[in-house]
């Protein structure tokens, strides 16, 4: 352990600050996983789940993994060897989603967006006739890009949707059963404040039937994971030990959104998003994503020709303990991404940012 | 979140409670994946990790999955589509390799054990002559029982060596190089005294050498997961979000074991163990594991006749807040288990199960 506890803002993509309610109960005193309080724990997590992925899907459950580990999830239960995959890709995300289908066996199908761009359904539609799997990312971390992901729920005919909500989940408006959602992976470690390791996870009934029965994965085989939280038959099955702390985690951090309003924290993420935008542009600074598309969660803004990207990240964190995050890809150096999630969805936030920002520009 | 938070004794197979020091780490303000301080956080984590796995394997690293998870990197990276697996099975993990190995697309070999007996290394080694891996269980969870996996190191010839050491690892003595071992999996909640949520991998240069260059799994796959960790070339690739507040509680669990000495932990195991064995065989009990192989960690007596075994533990439950195991599989209700991992491995521990259990078989 460093000498001195090292405390920072968090403005990058994620992990965010967790809410203090988050802090609290991963304090909590470790209780067994077959424990009936922590089978009460993990319901009204599962629950509170349901309500912020806005789906009633029995199978609704956090993941022990990463939402990479979520990603992977949503393949291997529903592709195997010659299924074919229709991607969007918009970013690094759906760029990984290509990788993992494909080690899953799919034959997949890319459809390529400048990045910076929202996906665009019409295109992914058309791209095949009777795919196994549509797949699109909502919130492109990589590039800041919210997406409408309803138009691929609306056409995809007999294909099932997976969706990325890994930056959209408890910050921004989602409705997996509305816009006909089949597979849903998220993280907890944005706008639901709570640490990175887990992965809110959601089938529908008619992705569940259609699923993989036996996937290559037997730790993340969703068939045995419904009976490690009841969600079929109400009776439950060992799986694995239960991640216990960072459920209890998870659950504060539900608790404290549901307590808020799930409206008003989106709210609060959408004015904290504006104001910053609006901040930057004052600066003289340019947005990089597609306007009408900017994720409200996560900015990306251009940095300034002459400017050296590394130091002046480096400078917000030896000068303000403030960190921002680096382009992804191809944009590195050429871009910043600046969350406001969960806790940190503030005007405070704000104005730390946008002072901090303009003196590391300036002297970094 | 419960009114009143509940504290539980847990002499139970896992999770164990956790050690004060984790505790408290698990509070710590969380910081980025990328941050400096964070990197330098990973890397005493993976040298703690060596510490205890008894390895200068530079592919020793916390896996953002629970053992579970673990059990299926070992195999996805190692094992593919006809390759021979032979697996020791003498209770319900080395059943579980078994599954996991074949939807891997091995070919199993499996040497079955009674239960409560420890492997049998003469009969593994002649089970197929040429396998690509052979498989035991160090310490098998479900029955309390000790195997010595040295002369399956010693014997292996061209195979890889898979070791499960969930139930051994921080508390008992393990020493992967020394005894061959080439792919070794734990968990976090045992006798590290930590939460469940990760667990501790290590793997040999022979065994990265040979592994599955592009395994099913692109998030447990070791080669990725090398370049994360910085384990090859000391330059580090973005993989996945670190589990960052798991990661500073298993920190502190590895500071506190090595500060205590491993030999002193190990030791004050073995005490424990020893101890309480000794009072259930007072008390008129019959040990279920095999006499010599008897793990120190998790002791496995049988409940005596006419005894019902799940209503004296909710009567332990209720009146003492203290958890033991049931049985496992066909077990379930003839077999308890008991825990005396990490901090709880001590003479009060003793004290307390022993009292309390007497009351319950007299009461329930």
């Amino acid at each position: 352990m460093p000498e001195v506890l090292t405390s920072r803002y968090l403005f990058g993509p994620g992990p965010s600050n967790c809410y203090p309610e988050v802090t609290a109960a991963l304090g909590y005193p470790v209780i067994g996983h077959l424990d009936p309080v922590f089978i009460e724990r993990l319901d009204r997590t599962c629950a509170g789940l349901r309500t912020v992925w806005g789906t009633r899907n029995a199978r609704t459950l956090p993941l022990s993994a990463t939402g990479s580990g979520g990603m992977e999830a949503a393949f291997v239960n529903t592709v195997s060897d010659g299924d074919v995959a229709v991607i969007a890709v918009n970013g690094l995300f759906g760029e990984r989603m290509c990788e993992v289908a494909r080690r899953c066996g799919a034959t997949v199908v890319r459809v390529d967006h400048e990045w910076g761009q929202p996906v665009d359904a019409e295109r992914v539609l058309a791209a095949h006739p009777h795919p196994k799997v549509i797949a699109a990312v909502h919130a492109e971390t990589s590039t800041g890009v919210l997406s409408d992901v309803a138009p691929l729920g609306a056409g995809k005919g007999d294909a099932l949707l997976i969706v990325d909500a890994v930056t959209s989940i408890g910050g921004l408006e989602l409705l997996a059963d509305d816009w006909g959602i089949d597979v849903g992976y998220a993280g907890t470690q944005k706008c639901l404040g709570a640490p990175p390791g887990l992965s809110p996870f959601t089938v529908s009934e008619r992705a569940f039937e259609r699923r993989i029965k036996e996937p290559r994965s037997w730790y993340l085989d969703i068939g045995l994971l419904g009976g490690y939280v009841g969600a079929a038959s109400g009776s439950r099955t060992y799986h694995h030990t239960a991640p216990v702390t960072m459920i209890a985690g998870l659950e504060a951090g539900l608790d404290r959104i549901l307590a808020e309003g799930l409206a008003a924290v989106q709210a609060r993420h959408r004015a904290a998003g504006a104001e910053l935008r609006d901040g930057l542009e004052a600066m003289g600074l340019e947005l990089f994503a597609a306007e009408g598309s900017r994720l409200p969660s996560l900015t990306t803004v251009k940095v300034p020709d002459g400017v050296d990207s590394a130091a002046v990240r480096a400078y917000l964190l030896e000068n303000f303990s403030t960190e921002i995050g680096s382009g992804a890809g191809a944009f590195t150096s050429t871009v910043w991404r600046i969350g406001m999630m969960g806790p940190n969805a503030n005007r405070a936030s704000v104005k730390l940012v946008l002072g901090a920002l303009e003196e590391a520009i300036a002297k970094a």
